[in-house]
């Protein structure tokens, strides 16, 4: 596996790689790599002659006083799992490399209401850092295909509106949520759970498989999922509510009905960590 | 001449020369094509095995009141110009193409204060609209070079900015004004002028002919320089200064000395048309 820190070298292997006629699929990811990274690199893999994944913690996509100085980073560890999963090349670039002296004043951002539903009611410039550093990403590697966790919702339903808005020749791949065996969805910040924590947790996951039994059953009043999944999560002494919320999968609108492709998501506190969770029906 | 409407067909011309390996150069327009147009053209052959100009008034530049209705336009002319300086595709989209039900969401602006000065004072969304048309422009065509001209010397320096910014793998071209024998700098927009105005629209280019002695006599002023020019410009009734203003070519930022590289740009209205012509020092 090759591993590269500068633009150039990247942009020079994906281009000769191009000449050559071969595909190159894009795994961007902040790093400390889990199963649900590695299941995207598998994907990846299947269905592109060469694969790319970045591994850089974005400091445009954080905001003052959220988690950017201790987000969980093991280079090493991401290489063996990369390594394993059979992805070609890691670009992993510092931080100066990415934006260089004097900062990038160039943004990509969508100025309708995607981003500040959700999670972007309090990470307000959260997905125009995300738009911003996923477009050079494109530009660099000028990929087939990319790849991307559903468990980041509402960040693949503004990619795939960017995708489209800015004419990027690139398809986006959404994969499934992957979960530990008792339920807890797989992030990098489940690091930051004690071992308490770490059990209260798991309220999100009952929660999304309540608020999926209930579609199940036929309940389509997204008030009455909503409020039953927040009952769930209360339940929980340590966990503190951010938001539960039904919307259109492709808008992100807020709607009363279940009908057409909807995504339930959550972000709820656990002490003092934010995680999100959700599921997605009718798409 | 191949001429084609829709991203897809654009897409796919270029993918095909791209995989032949083939280079390929980008001459974006908005169409009423002059011989400013064509140099840029000649340029593109010059270098590149296959050149793609787009024709497309593009109305996310335009601002409430600005002349996007009024805005001259004849393909048939452009289709000849373009062929007979061996352009080898013209992109001529709709709105609709670009632009799909319910608009564009999707933004890449500038953030810094490089497209509040100069024409931004009282153009505050034409750069943005530029940098987001530009970039699909880049994302369909992926080119290798890309050609602009000097005349419009601020949207050159954002969209250098841009690309530096963004990551793009596009070398971006400038090339020089081209004027009438006269010396009035070749415009679409000097079709608006009488026959009158089209004479006092001479003030533009006295003003850059004395601007650029001053400075060869050894003049480093911007003050002096700047204001030597208002006065040459003020002789003609015909016409209002938006701005005459001497700044750091790569930054755009004021400058009280003609050191480094400098643009020294104006904008004057002539009766009611709104005529822009500049110089560079020291690059």
């Amino acid at each position: 596996m090759i591993v590269v820190t500068t633009q150039e070298e990247l942009r020079s292997y994906v281009r000769k790689w191009h000449k050559e006629g071969l595909s190159v699929g894009l795994v961007p990811t902040m790093g400390y790599l889990h199963e649900g990274h590695a299941s995207l690199v598998d994907r990846a893999v299947a269905s592109c002659d060469r694969v790319v994944a970045s591994v850089f913690v974005n400091p445009t996509q954080f905001g003052p006083g959220e988690d950017l100085q201790a987000y969980p980073r093991d280079f090493e560890h991401d290489c063996e799992l990369l390594e394993a999963h059979g992805c070609d090349l890691v670009f992993h670039p510092e931080v100066s490399e990415m934006y260089p002296v004097g900062g990038t004043a160039t943004f990509v951002e969508l100025l309708n209401d995607m981003p500040k539903q959700l999670c972007g009611v309090t990470r307000p410039i959260h997905f125009r850092g995300v738009c911003t550093v996923v477009s050079k990403l494109f530009n660099l590697v000028n990929p087939d295909k990319a790849f991307f966790g559903q468990k980041d919702a509402q960040q693949l339903s503004i990619i795939r509106r960017m995708v489209s808005d800015l004419s990027y020749g690139v398809e986006i791949v959404g994969c499934p949520i992957v979960r530990d065996e008792d339920g807890l969805a797989k992030s990098s910040r489940n690091t930051y759970l004690s071992a308490e924590e770490r059990q209260e947790a798991l309220v999100l996951s009952r929660a999304v498989r309540l608020g999926e039994k209930m579609y199940k059953d036929g309940e389509r009043s997204a008030f009455k999922v909503v409020e039953a999944m927040k009952a769930e999560i209360s339940k929980s002494s340590l966990a503190c509510i951010d938001y539960v919320s039904a919307v259109n999968l492709d808008t992100l609108e807020a709607i009363e009905t279940l009908e057409g492709p909807v995504l339930v998501a959550m972000a709820v506190y656990i002490g003092k960590t934010r995680l999100i969770d959700n599921f997605i029906v009718g798409a």
